[in-house]
This record gives structure tokens, sequence and C-alpha cells, in this order.
């Protein structure tokens, strides 16, 4: 079935009837603007993430059902970063010429399952035609206590730093991706990763992240943004970083650097946060229940910038930055 | 300059820079949310537009400054036909090849001197490369008591049918851009229409709208959108639709029937708003001092769908629906 045939309104409404919402939706899609009622006390937490075909994702790697979890799930992991609770979200598409609708239903389906998982409503957005690749905006609402919100900006010299899950295993995949390959962990990790949502919820209930942030763009750069807004340095061990037994295995296979992959390769979507050294210790406890642990990786230091130490204690060079989205074809 | 020189933080920064925002801002651009705090009673609005190069807007007939501006505009346009109070909002860009530092700040120039208009605050959003066009994707929050949110769904028959300003000017200045033109009022009403935030808002506060729109597909489109959710009809006298000047005099050069083209012309951007007979006389003084006024055309009716009679009498016909997004090239 094609787009011309059921319309716009055709498309939003076969969207709109897969829908889950709660009290807290006082008006979903179908008017001018959607309303949402804010629990009193909490600020609004709001952040936006746009994915484009060609730069953010290859429809010959993934599937309509894992694209549609994914820009959702890139959206939660920035709220879980907050220590936010995700409330509804608003979706936008711009269309190319071709697309089925089945690859739209699956689309939808896809990011309505996380959407249930996070028990968070699609309440409104926009969709129109394309000339080119499909691009996809995912606008995502949360919550919290102003005093609960976890900034990038709290870190401070003795602080520990932590990551939950392993590292590198997004990167991994989508050089598999590359080769051809379809399946397996790595490929899953880059396809259809978990955000940390209940992790950071967690970790901002208890007071214990003095700053976080989720790594899209790689430890080291995103690192760099606390370390950078928090006006100190850090010291990573290499060694230290959690790596998934099938890294251990196979990273070998796509990175002369299994090291540096995991030190630079992007879109984990895990929680970097710093701890205050006395609190060290509760991590383990406050995590319990999350789905998730964490890893002590380093330490932040006075100074600037991260340095990255290797098991034998000399320093590793790193390349400079992360990923620049600009640095090709502008 | 291009942007490979200045990456993506650099372009934020440059955006980030020209921001003005207000107290309950608490969390701007640079983490990984922003965070505002809601006015204790009132619901959050929220609406997102997509505009896509060579399906919304045409870089010849437009200028950065100005396509800043409708960008802003349109959803501006989506809260007032609630009654809402605009307060914040996202922008996110994917930019394609090319597009140089200079048009993005004109371009942000322009956004932002609409939202410095209306107080609202720019407080995130992304950015991203583009393989083929410019996408322009804006969220915006409002603001409003959950009483005195106008929905589209309360119309009823017997009530009188209001719009805003003039009608019909966007699409011929559309029409004259398409001939070559590149001034005067019609084309400026397409390229920097003006969103009717205060008039949406005094019809709220006066309790008067039972059901609102904005116009963007035009005027029998959006009508039929009330209609359809109040379960009406409506009889539209095509001799009132309030025209401007320059349309009375130039429309004929665009358009065979310049009453079509007033009553099935896009991107007016006027609201479109029905009120009980008996407070038909309260309009024009809920209005004064909001810039604009507003203008009867009609009547809500039982029944469905939408019936126009001219001067003479005699129904006219229509074509049927409005603008379809996925008509062409799907």
């Amino acid at each position: 079935m094609n787009l011309r045939e059921i319309g716009e309104f055709g498309l939003i409404g076969r969207i709109a009837s897969r829908v889950t919402t709660g009290p807290a939706v006082r008006i979903g899609i179908g008017d001018d603007a959607a309303a949402t009622e804010p629990t009193p006390g909490r600020l609004i937490l709001t952040t936006s993430d746009m994915l484009v075909e060609g730069v953010h994702f290859d429809l010959s790697f993934t599937d309509p059902y894992r694209l549609g979890r994914k820009s959702l799930a890139v959206n939660l992991s920035d709220i879980a970063a907050m220590g936010g609770e995700p409330r509804d979200f608003l979706l936008s598409l711009a269309i190319p010429p071709g697309l089925s609708v089945e690859f739209l239903d699956r689309f939808a389906e896809g990011m309505l399952s996380l959407a249930d998982e996070h028990a968070v409503a699609l309440v409104g957005g926009d969709t129109c035609r394309s000339p080119a690749g499909l691009v996809i905006s995912v606008t995502l609402h949360g919550e919290q206590q102003p005093d609960s919100i976890v900034r990038r900006h709290g870190a401070r010299p003795d602080d520990r730093l932590f990551i939950t899950g392993t590292v590198g295993d997004s990167a991994m995949g989508l050089e598999l991706l590359r080769r051809g390959e379809r399946e397996g962990w790595a490929v899953e990790r880059h396809l259809d990763p978990s955000p940390r949502v209940a992790a950071g919820r967690a970790l901002a209930a208890a007071g214990l992240a003095t700053a976080m942030i989720d790594v899209s763009d790689g430890v080291v750069a995103d690192l760099g943004h606390i370390l950078e807004q928090s006006g100190c340095g850090a010291r990573v061990e290499a060694a230290l970083l959690p790596r998934s037994p099938f890294f251990r295995e196979e990273a070998g296979r796509v990175a002369s650097s299994p090291d540096l992959l995991a030190l630079t390769g992007g879109e984990d979507y895990e929680l970097l946060f710093s701890v205050r050294a006395e609190r060290e210790h509760e991590v383990a406890a406050v995590l319990r229940g999350t789905g998730t642990t964490a890893t002590a990786i380093g330490s932040i230091t006075a100074g600037s910038g991260v340095t990255v130490v290797a098991a034998d204690g000399a320093e590793l060079a790193l390349p400079r930055g992360g990923y620049n989205h600009f640095a090709n074809g502008m």
C-alpha cells in the first residue's frame, strides 16, 4: 500500500490507533497542539533528536521496527542522563517517495513498543513528504524535581567516574554491519540500544551522581563535555572500561586497537557519571533492580582534558575530539 | 565561512549566544535536555512542525531571515489556535553540504527576532548533516488554564463563524513568487506570516471561541477539521471572506476564480473560530488591541461538510479536500 492512497490523515490515524496514553495526557493526537498535565513541583525536561537517512541510519542495515525503537531510545537516553522520568513525546516524519505504509506501520510498532516499556505516550507531531531520504525528529518530555536533576557541570576533583553497561559494542556492531553481518550481540546493540532510564532515575533519586551524560559520541568525547562544564580534568584507566564478552572475543576482528574502539566508539547510550569518592560504595546498591550495573573507570582530576592510561601505566594517545557531524561533505 | 570549520558545537554556540531567556527557563541550551518551570495550574501545550526544502520552502523564493521567522511562526500559530501562551521552543536542523555559516546566522537572527516579539525562548534542539536539502523541525511549548483551552470540537449548529485578518494572500503570494515576483503585500504574507497569538489568547480568555483552528491548508479544508470533530456542517458566504486591498486588485491576475483562491488557498495562518450567536457582538471588543480584527463569514449548521454560497445565492462547487502532502510523487 502506498501513502498516496491513505494520505497524511490516514497515516496519522493508523499511528494514533496504536497509541496508549495515561491520565496526564489531556489532549493527544488530533488537535492543533497536545496538552499535558505537569506534576506539581517538578520541572519539564525536553530533548529533541533528529535522525536522517544516510547520516544516522542506513535502511539496508536496519529494519523499520528497530529503527522506530532506536529513534525513541536516543531521546530516552537524554532524559535518563538528566535523571528524569520520561513522560510523552512527539514524532515528526519527512517521508520519501516510495516508502510503503507497511514500513511505517512497522516503524510505529517498534517505536510504540519501546514507548510502552517506558510508559511514555505519543501525543503529537507532524508528517510531510521528503524529496530525498527519510527524516525522523522526536521530541521527548520528562519530569524531575528541581533539586534532583543531574547536570553536566557538577563534577569535582577526586570524584570517581562510572559508566553503566558495556562500551564499544555499538561501534563494533556498525563496523560489522558495514562488512555485511546482520546479527549478533554488537549488531543488536547498535540497532536497538537500551536507554538507561531506570539507572538514571535511581542515581538522581539517591543524589549520587554529581554530573552525568549519556554516551552518544564516545566515552572520551562525552566525558569531555562533563569536564568542560565542570572545569576539571579526568584520568581514565583503559583496562577498566567494561566490555561485553562478545567485544572481548571479537573486537580484534574490526579494530587494530580494541582499547581505542571502547574509548571512542559512539552510540552505546550508556550513562557516564561522577560520584563523590566517599559515596562510591553506594553505586552498586542504588543500581540494583535497574537492569544494569556500573563500573568505576577512573577519577576526576584538577586541570582539564581526558588522560587515558593503558594497563602498563603509559599514557594513551587519543584522536582529538569526537564525531564531527560536519567533518565530511560540507 | 563553512560549517566544517566551526563544527556542530561552534554552530550551537553561535546560536546560543543570541538567545534571550526568562526565569522559567531553568536549563537552556547545552545540557542533555532543557528544563523549564511550568506555571502552577496550567497545562503544557506542545506542537511540532517540520519544514523541508523543496516541499515547504524554496530557497530561491525566500531569504534565510524570513525563513527563520516563518519556521517559528507556523508553530506559534498552532499554539494561538488553542488559545495558549507560547513559552519556549526547540530547533532541530539537518543542514545540507555547502550551506554557509552566514546563512545560518541570518536564519537564527530571523527566528530569534520573532521569538523576542512573542517572548519565547529557544531552549534546545539538535543539529546534524543532511545529504540533500535543509530540514527544519521546531517544537514549541505553550501554556493555558485547562478550562480556557480552545479545541476543534466545540462548534454547535447556529454558532457564527469568524476569521481573523484576510485570506488568500499567501496562496496568491506563492503564485507570484513562482512567476518571478519577489516583493509586495502577498509575497510578504507568504514569506513572513503573522501568527495571531494575541487574538487567540484574547478569545480563549473571554471564553468566546467554541472551536478554533489556524488556517494552514485553506479555509475550507481547515473548517472541515472543526466540522468533523464537532459533528456539524457549515454554510459560508464567499462574498464575506475578508480580502486585502491588494488581493481585491490583483487576484484576478493569478486565479480564474479569486473566490476559490480565498476559500482554498493555504498558509494564511489566520484563526478560524466559532462563537455562540448570542455572543457574536462581543468579538470586536475582545480582539481590540490584539493587532487584528475578525470577520463573520457564515454559520455552523446541522449535518456535515462545508456549503459555500456565492453572492447570487448559488452553491459553489469546491475541489474536494485540502492539500494532500502525499498526493504527488509517492
